[in-house]
């Protein structure tokens, strides 16, 4: 790919052809705020390394980026913590659907990985731990990641999650009765359900990802977020984990490391070209955007950029 | 069994073999209020049919009969909904230790029968759902049943457990992310965790099981607690659930049905003979009074009371 | 019970009513041999102990006895090896389906009762090492217990079952992996085979379990077969493991120790008092024949003789 | 990397670094033929897309590859049928230890994907439904892709596995039970037990996993092994399902799709770049080569050749 790639108009014609199937996924109903959307919205920008911008359809309108947030805690957590935080979680995928109790009776309250949900509130737990003021300095790390000042939780999302998160209740006292949760569990809880109610454009995410193409240093700024071996890593668990239960089928037939979320977004990275976000609210049977799978498929053949 | 048994001769004759043999069993710690009982108490009470006393020990002392009082529950909750209880909770032994979650999500809520702890909080949630003043309305019921107008909740016992019971909390959250809790979970808890931190004696505890050995009736009072039929299948649910993980060791060896609670209390009944309360804090690795079941099998053997 | 109970006529008027509802119940068919008998055949003897016989229906036609066997071969182990049998089988209920190997792996081998699949295994592999031909004398063993010298294993089914019995085959297999098999798996499974394959009809089956209503004392021929402790025992087995995953519903509804087979009989003994033997071949979803657990509930409702 | 790259002067820093660490490691006992070998033995074998050649201690010598060969019957029955295969074998990680029998039940027999034992046993099954002379055939398959015309099945190892692999013959009975095995039991672990009992030198293994790093074309003679898709696919199972219950450790620390055998071997490719055979028999806990995992771990460190 050393030539200039015209992604508008592979863009288009991934679209064209998709837009010829009738996407059967229905939007995600059990938090009342997401069930309001649009199913019909639809998205994508790509930033490459060098700053290129590349877009269609609704990439501009602001959508929950729901578990996608996960990464971005991580990051903090993992920057702050270092190696020290896999005596918490582990790094291995869950081979079971994103809410399950099993696994985390089994493993005595550890959960398999960072990104599935009992991974997260253990990453909000050690973030909480190690902030002054957990949710206002969490913003400000991810307003500057995302260039974008004015990025917020949606206070409406979050208490439409705290109102019907019983799974996660159930999953944040199981780890408190094996001692892997120091705070009080509303705190803890509070910040999780602001974490997943973060709302961003597709430019806005693909933006905040960029770190994760360029080993950790953000190309815009240059700062650094964390290092080339941290930065690898965190691309690895995505690909592994990133998906629930149908991480083997994304890695297989998209060939990137990503995140995805019930809100119907995800973001996909290819190390040293491009991170790319995509929106679309309709969800598959494992929970994952639908189009938005079919799109990343198509656009990782047409472009041969899958890393395998 | 015609002639008339001198209990109060095997009662002496077991404690002194059992003195012989030293017993390791520890006092159950989660539970901080527990952990201040002197673990050498031993007590025993049998109560017959004919209102005939027989004991030993400390059997006029009060201890927090726990778990036990989950029976006395599910009696009222049966008495009021008859079987349409069976919708919500079913009546299977659980094979698998006392606050496992991974039964709980197989069985998409339901839990496998009333005795284990995700059982009982339903029971709890259908009475709050069914009684004018839940927690008073059930403090009369059993009152009148054991014949003591001053019985009570152990409010410092339940605040204790309220402190600690992150499994239950986690269990109650998983039933209600299935629907399976109908109240605020608050409510219920507040509601389960009173119940077990209801004290007894072992006299009053055996007088108040009197009413299963007698299919129904209380004997004393010949008030009509439950149906002949719905007297017999709570001593069939005790005897298939209510030793934990250890129902078919105590079915085995001691061959009555019973119910066992971490505060070290036991409770047999022999059907048209007698009711039998043992307590002894020191628990066996399965959670169960390692004194009580021990002596329970020697009492069964010498008076040759199996069911079986 | 102390008046003679006229059994034939109640026994006439359960039929009556139970004719009336049509038994949607399906015939086994994943073992071929068992797929071919009139599925609506139905026999019931009743013998007391004092050789007193009431019956109605097919009482006197041979039938596949399938799983009830596992009872025998369970008595005869037990006799021989004592209470050393439990170091390589325990004695709770399962708590999941009759096959799943689940439990198992997670028990490391040991099986949770004698009466599963797995755990009838492992007693055949006890027999086939204390026994000097094991076939051969276990035969002796149960033409003793019935009364019946020409009692046999249907070779054609044994074979049947050979051939379809990969679940069976996985577990024994399993079991070898964790050690607890010690013999040659094609020699275990061939005495498994041809165990489950024994045929009787339901007066031979009822006379066969008499010794488990009398301490272990066969009441015809006064030989003890058992131990009274180990006879309490079984029955307490049989109470909490005999009928799969409905063992409960079988105490909580009939109220005595029995034991099912896939063939559609059924057998339940009363302590001192009788053993009766059903058979219709139709089951219901747990794998236990529908019109055998309706037509016990019946009679133990209408005789008041639950153990409970 | 543009410039060529001293690989072997990297392979002699790392061996001299790992070899002041004491390895703990285990030789894999289970298997008997494994447990002869020396211990201390170690090879490393890099072939370059241009046929270029980097080695350091006893790559040339032969080792039984183990489940390594996995890879490569995925890769002909992939290659024969196509998408077909998913229907019999899922993509996804499979989040327990490498031989659990749980996962394959709860999914009604069907592998979680090709390279735990269950999905390369259901790969047997399928390359003998299409293959004329299944074990000749294959030899021949894996003899081009090694350009050694004399590779084989060891008999030896192979009747080694076959007298204790037990495991192994519950996997296959379980998944007969659901129908998801066509041939006859033996017929198929015949194949399975030979395929596991391959030998290679590290030479050898990593020029016949080079197809893998071109995109499906073997460089040196220019067949196509695989389509492109197809080729990143697999390379996308080995990153997610390579290492049994390490593949997010492997993929975490060294960062390129592999596959590790209990022969203590390991084969990893970069995409566009090299394949590499690493092997010392010592394992770690998770059955993975102890010193392989750590010389790969800093050999993508030093070279900075992750994927991520």
């Amino acid at each position: 790919m050393n030539y200039k790639m015209d992604y508008n108009n592979i863009f288009f014609k991934i679209n064209t052809s998709l837009n010829k199937i009738k996407d059967h996924g229905k939007v995600a109903s059990y938090i009342p705020e997401l069930n309001n959307i649009d199913p019909n919205k639809f998205g994508v920008h790509l930033t490459t390394l060098n700053n290129e911008h590349y877009s269609i359809g609704d990439s501009n309108e602001k959508f929950s980026i729901q578990s996608i947030a996960k990464v971005l805690a991580l990051t903090l957590a993992y920057k702050m913590k270092g190696e020290k935080l896999w005596k918490r979680i582990d790094v291995e995928p869950s081979g079971t659907s994103f809410n399950s109790l099993v696994q985390l009776e089994y493993n005595h309250g550890i959960p398999r990985n960072p990104l599935i949900n009992a991974g997260a509130i253990v990453i909000c737990d050690i973030l909480i731990s190690n902030l002054e003021n957990p949710k206002k300095d969490f913003l400000e790390f991810i307003r500057e990641l995302s260039g974008n000042k004015t990025l917020n939780f949606s206070s409406k999302t979050a208490e439409s999650e705290k109102i019907t998160g019983f799974t996660n209740m159930a999953l944040v006292n199981l780890m408190k009765s094996f001692n892997n949760i120091k705070n009080d569990i509303d705190v803890v809880m509070d910040f999780y359900f602001n974490l997943c109610s973060i709302e961003m454009t597709c430019k806005e995410l693909s933006r905040t990802f960029l770190f994760l193409t360029n080993d950790g240093i953000d190309p815009i700024t240059n700062n650094k977020i964390l290092s080339e071996s941290k930065s690898k890593r965190i691309n690895a668990i995505m690909l592994l984990c990133g998906f629930y239960d149908e991480a083997g089928e994304f890695a297989f037939k998209v060939g990137l490391p990503g995140k995805s979320g019930v809100g119907g977004g995800i973001v996909a990275i290819h190390p040293n070209k491009y991170s790319i976000a995509v929106w679309s609210p309709r969800l598959n049977k494992k929970g994952n955007s639908q189009k938005g799978m079919n799109f990343l498929e198509k656009f990782t053949t047409k472009t041969q950029s899958s890393i395998f």
